[in-house]
């Protein structure tokens, strides 16, 4: 099958072929069923994908501590998938999720709490939506 | 500066420090700021950040071609950013966009016209919001 045809599957065919990069990975997009927010960004492996898939709750694989890992199971804020999609060339998935409390480990509802503003060219953050929903000190405890 | 102070710093602060991968990119999702739905999930560089905050329209860094690219530049399908924000470790970027048109190379509103779906343990695709907006054939004449 040459490299064209088989990208054309890959894009206008009905099966599943996560296209994973050189570390095994896709890039996840988790938006809040209830709001359209964009929660959080992160990655699977295949194992993630398949017990996501599974278990309508969603796992990820984590990068920095190369771990497996089910969303929630140090601080309990888990996320169940409501509908997972693929996009074109199949190298990153977008799940539609109710989360229990905060996605993001910091306690925010989101990981996105900060705005980009730019004023005479200076670009800099500001603060929205960042109340925090629990104390990472107390939830991660070491 | 210890390394735990530095991610505190840009986990709490409001200095806008992207954080970029080996290879010099970001992550940037698009949404349609209409329907909150996932339109694309790209990369960006520091040029196409810069790029996108100054003139409102996104930039993107095209990892296949290595080239900078004004979305909308060939197709006509341009995004006007409405916002942007930085997630939690600053290496991902959330763009709420005006889209014209299609978002898709393929001629679909959003990349994720297809659904992943279960069944017995089987797992396929299925169309979803997938009708063409345009003719990739006519708009990419090589």
């Amino acid at each position: 099958m040459s490299t064209s045809t088989h990208d054309h599957d890959r894009e206008e065919g009905l099966s599943f072929q996560p296209k994973f990069d050189a570390a095994g990975l896709v890039t996840c997009v988790a938006t809040d069923v209830a709001t359209g927010d964009v929660l959080m960004v992160a990655h699977m492996n295949d194992e993630a994908l398949r017990k996501t898939i599974a278990t309508g709750n969603a796992w990820y694989f984590s990068r920095s501590r190369n771990a497996l890992w089910r969303k929630g199971e140090s601080s309990g804020q888990t996320q169940r998938v409501v509908e997972m999609r693929m996009d074109c060339d199949q190298d990153a998935v977008w799940i539609r999720v109710e989360q229990i409390g905060a996605a993001c480990h910091t306690g925010r509802r989101s990981c996105f709490y900060r705005k980009v503003e730019s004023a005479a060219g200076d670009v800099s953050l500001s603060f929205v939506d960042a109340e925090r929903l629990f104390d990472p000190e107390k939830i991660y405890r070491k």
